[in-house]
């Protein structure tokens, strides 16, 4: 398999290998220059083909320039739509020749979960940097198996979390780093909505489906990035309240975290009951946010008086031009391989401690 | 001994066994008539001295007529202060004499919990009601004791529960009952404050310590009242950040419920941590209050923009009024000695939960 694993730093005409950090590199000073990253997505759902489709449209580091599909049908009204070139469309069978490609920089997996490791394994092995949807993968053995082949093979790896790249979620984020209400006491953490599929990947075992993985992960990362802090015990249970469609994954899920600062988390997600909400008490105040990670909207307030409610237009385009940039400036990712990876963690504990019906220590 | 049991209902001047109800009983017709229940108060600490006795100066239909206290020194001050007859002050030890004395129809049991039963028994059994403050007692065996003495000395039981007296409070019940957002899906309830003493009957074992029984109680009413329902399973954990201070009971607990009609709960309540809020998602809408269950300023909203806010120039005035006259008119209390069971069976089951490190079920 031929490899091009720096075309695009070469394309981009700027020394920039992994190891580069340019912090006070002036993004401005290059950008009329800068050729964007091109884009593939791989697996063109919902998410695709409503939400990061339109964002490329949106976003000034990157493009969409390929497309990696099961589904022919879908080929020409893709071709037609985004003006791409009939050879940087694939399919699952002849995606790995996409190592000869120039054109394609990055590779956005945007498959079931089950399927993220195998593609970020193979779009790592052709050369290409890889972003890939969330929940990164169904287990921590998957996780570390994709940090693995995007290490070996000096490509990076960036999960698709929004949120962080979100600079509402950020203001929580910062609270919990500078400290102004002192340390993190307890938060609650909500993320659900009504889903009323019954077929989807979200209700199938073998997909990578359950609450945890999809919206669990926001209800984590409320009590994650809020702490700054990863936790050191989980204390769960998993249910459903639609057993006739959620006998294979579970519907809902509540955990309770313990951090080592010894801030506490309860954490609640649900594809039946539709809330998003945070509150996090500190020693000396009070924060929180509703929607605290939904698409849009993200707002709150602190018990100072502090409104929280930047603007942000897109935030499926912020993501994806923050990690662009990264990869062209050879700065650190914002949500590299190992931040999807410290969910999954979790997620696996939570699994656990339903299971055993007991504390789990991390 | 002899027993008084119905003497107020003779002073009253009106007729009201305990098994007639008066509906529609105008409360404003018997007023100049009526004479207020005299009141004692059993423990002159801090909630009878700095709120109990100022509220029984602004209640309508009780009066603080006489104190039961095991300190001498301050029953000149009390005496002083509030017209107090010798023959209506007692000690400890003589307090069973309270059964020949008319002027008082209610015994208030103001000390710590673990002594709750013991003086509800005794004040049963001196044939006067008992309004007892929360908790209501450590234990599930010895709430059946106290609930079982009133009922065979046919006197009534009332806990002193502030918050269902409160309209702000009533507000929220009245949606769990009603449901103009359908069925109660999941709630977040959080009630503690730091408590920086070291020596507290809060802190120690013997006397009914523990933050479960006190704050825990507001935490768990927030679910209990939210709902309507009666947990059938809990998922609990305990903990201390300061374990030289709480090594005999805990400063902290977390605990998540489960509800007949499959709505949720996570609660949290702690000596060590300020926060005093509450969450209801509700299939189609939500309700936030905050604070939910403090002495005074209970408010929230919900999301249909319905305001919660009502005035209330006191709670234990409300209460104790509330209390009198469902005595008065032979009428259900709000609060009768088996709601307080219900907490104190919750209790045990965090307790057990945490203890075993397993999910118990109700």
């Amino acid at each position: 398999m031929e490899r091009k694993r720096r075309s695009f730093i070469k394309k981009a005409g700027i020394l920039a290998a992994s190891t580069t950090i340019l912090p006070n590199f002036s993004f401005a000073s290059f950008q009329p220059q800068q050729k964007k990253l091109g884009v593939a997505l791989v697996g063109l759902g919902y998410y695709s083909t409503d939400l990061l489709a339109p964002a490329l449209q949106l976003t000034n580091h990157c493009e969409l320039k390929g497309i990696v599909t099961g589904s022919p049908e879908k080929i020409p009204i893709w071709k037609e739509k985004y003006n791409l070139k009939d050879q940087n469309i694939y399919t699952y069978d002849d995606f790995d020749k996409i190592s000869n490609n120039d054109e394609i920089d990055v590779v956005y997996v945007v498959l079931p979960p089950s399927m993220h490791a195998e593609y970020t394994i193979r779009a790592a092995n052709a050369g290409k940097h890889v972003w890939c949807e969330k929940p990164m993968a169904p287990t921590v053995a998957d996780c570390n198996a994709m940090i693995k082949a995007c290490k070996d093979n000096n490509v990076k790896l960036a999960i698709g979390y929004r949120c962080q790249h979100d600079p509402n979620i950020q203001a929580y984020m910062k609270v919990g780093k500078e400290k102004p209400f002192g340390k993190v006491r307890m938060v609650t953490s909500a993320a659900g909505y009504f889903d009323g599929r019954t077929t989807h990947w979200k209700q199938q075992k073998t997909m990578g489906g359950g609450v945890m993985g999809d919206m669990g992960v926001y209800a984590l990362q409320g009590a994650r990035l809020a702490t700054g802090e990863e936790p050191i015990s989980v204390l769960a249970n998993t249910f459903t309240t639609r057993p006739d469609i959620y006998h294979e994954v579970e519907e809902s899920a509540m955990f309770q975290l313990e951090f080592p600062s010894g801030a506490r988390a309860s954490c609640h997600t649900s594809f039946g009951i539709s809330m998003n909400h945070l509150k996090v008490i500190y020693e000396k105040g009070s924060l929180q946010m509703e929607p605290h990670s939904s698409y849009r909207g993200n707002n709150g307030s602190m018990s100072d008086g502090t409104i929280i409610n930047f603007p942000i237009e897109n935030q499926q385009a912020k993501q994806m031009d923050d990690d662009a940039l990264a990869l062209i400036n050879g700065t650190d990712l914002i949500v590299p391989g190992e931040e999807g990876l410290r969910d999954i963690t979790v997620v696996e504990a939570v699994y656990k401690s339903a299971a055993q019906n007991c504390e789990i220590k991390l």
